[in-house]
């Protein structure tokens, strides 16, 4: 029998709940822990003997707006395609994101800048938490409109955790070299999500089905997200790399890449569309994947070629992805990903993870110069020769599969407690629920707003 | 009896005729006062013995193009929330903030860069010019819906003079410390709108009533007025303090501030919600209270932790001001309030100025080290004690809720010229009567789009 | 009689052949000639003695990031008034744009930095391929819903060689400054569509006139197109420009003027309008056209009241012209200008190049100081007197009519080719013949989505 709605009503009280408790916690373990590094302390910065313009803030807070543009904007209005879940999709977003940057300040902090008992903050933990918060938001597009958000805020306090020590076992103990997160990021927030979706199967989602769509102005919203993503990719891959030719290098190959998967994006899309017609989804989605397949080798000597070959390929496998795989994965493996994190996410990261694989190993002294020390930096001190880096990039890609994977899981599991609010079959892409509607009492309801029926046989 | 059409068409002409005057009165203003400075000026910046690296343009400018975005994107998408109200918004939003950039430039250059009897302008007169404009577009929000653009425009030309004149008196003659405005720009907005409103106040606004709320795609346009301040809060806060770890450190606490009032207006609005639903306007205006919150300490040694605290309180007292206190501020002081600047400027706003006391209060030489000098340059000099300085911010909070007060005292009593026109209590909220509307001719009408009937009491 | 479904479907593989031919033939070129120059290159970058900080990326890629969010998100959506063509203006913008960086890069690297055999890149090519996409786009504008997308590839194709070789002609060989692109961009860009709309000129285009207007909401969609544009114009009259002073002055005249141009077109579009009322298309297109009037003379001692007169020149122009030029140069120059670029484009680039003339004439080795060699470099080495180089200027606009007109010409005479895939006169302006439509096959439509009748005369 369907739940009443005052005990529905209840189980809101789930949301406000967390909110506080999560907030409370991270608030002491801030007070306790997080402290002004050298760039931000007025006593710190004035003790050496450093010019203004030395400080990282002008180096780094320019990129570090774009990506916090792309997480908030980007993500956000991407996911709003859905008739009925635009005020979920920009709120849960802009909710999960809240939280991610606080809790993964605190994560990261403990295992990159812990010293002397305190965590060191600045603008570089700022755009190291940005990028956590994109890898939750990826998991986010897996399970959009079929997770409520307490649900979603109890899958982003385990995967910060996770997406921290998979970082740091990648970048502090394997030496791996990912700027734009190909591993870290992408393939990390697509394969978290896509197990947790697994693990949420829902075998009467058909249901929903009609909610499964976008109307016409929902798709311009989902392209706002789409142009910002695409416009501020070059400053995602670039944020953390190195000063000077790294970060300019890294924002060329990005932005090459992104044109190159715009045009196999269009290419591929109306080719295999019904009578030559071009397909939303595909635009707004595969065509940056060009960003997310560089974001591994990036910052290295790819050459503009390999950045326009290497966006080819990745818009092309997305968009393929979108018509040919997303239904298979749906009917045989069970796993349902509303917005194609797969096709966006997961199969390009692996490509731009095996894409560092091969340019780490084809990097050679003359193409670096001086320059090797700031892109491999072990290869330049002789600890490590380019074969055994490219080994070591791809054992990265294999970690983070598993911690993808294994976190994924015991995310779903978790998310599974009988007692977590969860929309049922029959509501799932609905804002309704979440959300007070504007019109709704009065009789002015835009598109199909009519309240739905309980749904009996839960 | 109600107005002729060819009248209240007769009235329009107060529009186009007021533009045409005041960009007049300016640009005289401008030929005979305003002057490159000497970092715009071809000859005066080759004099010197600079790097071009030196030149302010790259410290700033970023900044100033992200508070450039949240003035015009920001203000005007967020007013955007109503049905039939969407062009008015926007537009008169971007009248109104065009006008007070160059009207600012004027009096903000007499009081604070007059020299040789000129006006010296470049980026950090630019970005005061925006910081003036979105007082301007603070008071517009109390006001929305219910004010013509001429009465708009009069507005701006005496809150651009008022606004001028309290941050001289605060910034200059009291050595108060406010970079983000929590003061000269939020509390003086608020209160000066408000009070405004109560002096037009409408007993018979309940005739335009039906169009008072939002729409499903409205509130999606709104939200991205939401999404672009809060991302870029961190640079407007940041952008007139000192260089290096000033504005770094600003940047930091604005940031984390912001996350803490998400948090907490989420936790708050599903909390107050009818069934524990979230409320589009609470997410959309007390979610961004963190920033107003930290305008006056920002720059101080507030800690992360702080920050933290302050946002979340700022989120929580703007929410349950939305749920509790607004429909109080109509019935009881007949104050109403389109847009809740009181929730989201007025009641964050002075919490901030006392934020400020305090941090202020506690100041130490110790935590501050050489970067006293930056921050409280009385006290780094030894004309006062920290003690002095936090009566002195708490004097400046007075101050400008008197200017605020008395200023829009003084708006209203303008604003109610009768000339002047203004919109009808039953034509309130409504697109129509200002701009031509798509499709009206064509019966292709989006939502309630038929003519309204004309006042027959007025 | 009406071409077969399956015919036009077989049709519709010009779109993505074209992608692929073209993406392999500037691939095959980028690995040809295409490399790193020696700011981004790892070993080139540290063969000099160079400190980080002096990368060309910190002082110019801010303002490309500001440029390239004009060209695709400004450009794309302002393009999206139209209540049935907003996949196409986005997702057009979206293909052209993205092919063009890439055309462009190409030919600007043949034309302007080809040494020893290959092209070099960096943040300044990238800057230079926005610019050209953008001329690509205002041409694009003159043709909205009346031309398909390969027939827009193919315009491209053309445009970006010509657009280059005219550039080329104008900075290099005459001499010309013109940073922001009055003449190089939009003089170019408007006169090129303009042409080619002539050449293109459909006499029974009334059949689709249904469909040439707005609705309520692709108006708050173009809104945000010239949001973004208006905000970042400072950033692209800025972004090539001389570092230092140059830059910086260049910012702040931007500003000016476009203040100005704003309250001009608010007046006349009142003035003029039905009732007072003003006009979206007005203060969509006209408020912008600050920013191309001081596209050449925003980099030389215009004054701020210069700027100011400028633009308020400019706004009058272009929404005059929209009210009265646009109906007259369809009705006697059979000349449809979808978008009206020759009221935002062509007549402000026009008076901009004149107002260079005159600022150029009236330039004085006491204004400029030796800040003269950054600005007119041939006037400072005694090569040319002022009047010299406002001849130079204004033979500069000449050369730029003839090549757009020239190239607009063949232009139009290539995408007439009988072969190539166009819209019927009954489906301009309309989205369905090119993208799979949301809702469509389940009675969801929003607006007039019913399929067009096949045009039977044809």
């Amino acid at each position: 029998m369907a739940e009443s709605p005052r005990r529905a009503a209840g189980r809101r009280l789930q949301l406000p709940l967390l909110c506080l408790f999560l907030q409370g916690v991270t608030a002491i373990l801030f007070a306790v822990f997080v402290r002004y590094n050298h760039e931000t302390d007025a006593a710190l910065w004035h003790r050496g003997n450093h010019s203004n313009a030395d400080n990282e803030f002008y180096f780094r807070y320019p990129s570090f707006q774009d990506v916090h543009a792309m997480v908030f904007v980007g993500f956000g209005f991407l996911m709003a395609f859905l008739q009925r879940y635009g005020f979920s999709s920009v709120g849960f977003t802009f909710l999960l994101a809240a939280f991610a940057l606080q809790w993964s300040t605190l994560v990261q902090g403990f295992l990159h800048s812990f010293h002397g008992g305190h965590i060191h903050v600045g603008v570089e933990s700022m755009i190291n938490a940005d990028f956590c918060a994109g890898a939750v938001l990826i998991s986010f597009g897996a399970v959009l409109g079929k997770t409520g958000p307490a649900q979603l805020l109890l899958m982003a306090l385990l995967e910060v955790v996770l997406f921290g020590i998979n970082e740091f076992v990648l970048l502090s103990l394997l030496g791996v070299r990912d700027a734009g997160g190909s591993m870290t990021i992408h393939t990390f927030g697509a394969y978290f999500g896509l197990v947790l979706s697994r693990v949420l199967y829902r075998p009467r989602l058909e249901k929903s089905k009609h909610r499964l769509g976008s109307v016409y102005h929902s798709d311009l919203f989902a392209m706002i997200g789409t142009i910002f993503l695409w416009i501020f990719w070059p400053s995602f891959n670039s944020a953390p790399t190195m000063l000077g030719d790294g970060q300019h290098r890294t924002a060329l190959n990005t932005y090459y890449s992104l044109t190159a998967s715009t045009l196999s994006t269009f290419a591929l899309s109306a080719l295999i569309g019904v009578d030559g017609q071009l397909n939303m989804v595909h635009i707004q989605n595969a065509a940056l994947a060009g960003g997310v397949v560089v974001g591994t080798s990036g910052e290295m000597m790819l050459t503009p070629f390999g950045a326009l070959a290497a966006g080819f390929l990745a818009g092309t496998v997305s968009t393929l992805g979108y018509k040919f795989f997303t239904p298979i994965l749906e009917s045989k493996f069970k796993v349902q990903d509303t917005c194609g994190v797969h096709n966006l996410h997961g199969m390009p990261g692996v490509l731009g993870a095996l894409l560092g694989v091969l340019v780490a190993g084809l990097a050679t002294h003359e193409a670096y110069g001086d320059g090797l020390e700031g892109v491999f930096p072990l290869i330049a001190e002789g600890q490590r020769s380019t074969t055994s880096q490219a080994i070591y990039q791809l054992f990265g890609l294999f970690v983070t599969l598993m911690f993808a994977s294994v976190g994924g899981g015991l995310g779903g599991l978790l998310l599974r407690l009988s007692f977590l609010d969860s929309p049922q079959d029959s509501q799932c892409y609905e804002d309704q629920i979440y959300w007070e509607m504007p019109g709704v009492h009065e009789d002015e309801a835009q598109g199909p707003l009519k309240v739905e029926e309980p749904d009996t046989q839960a």
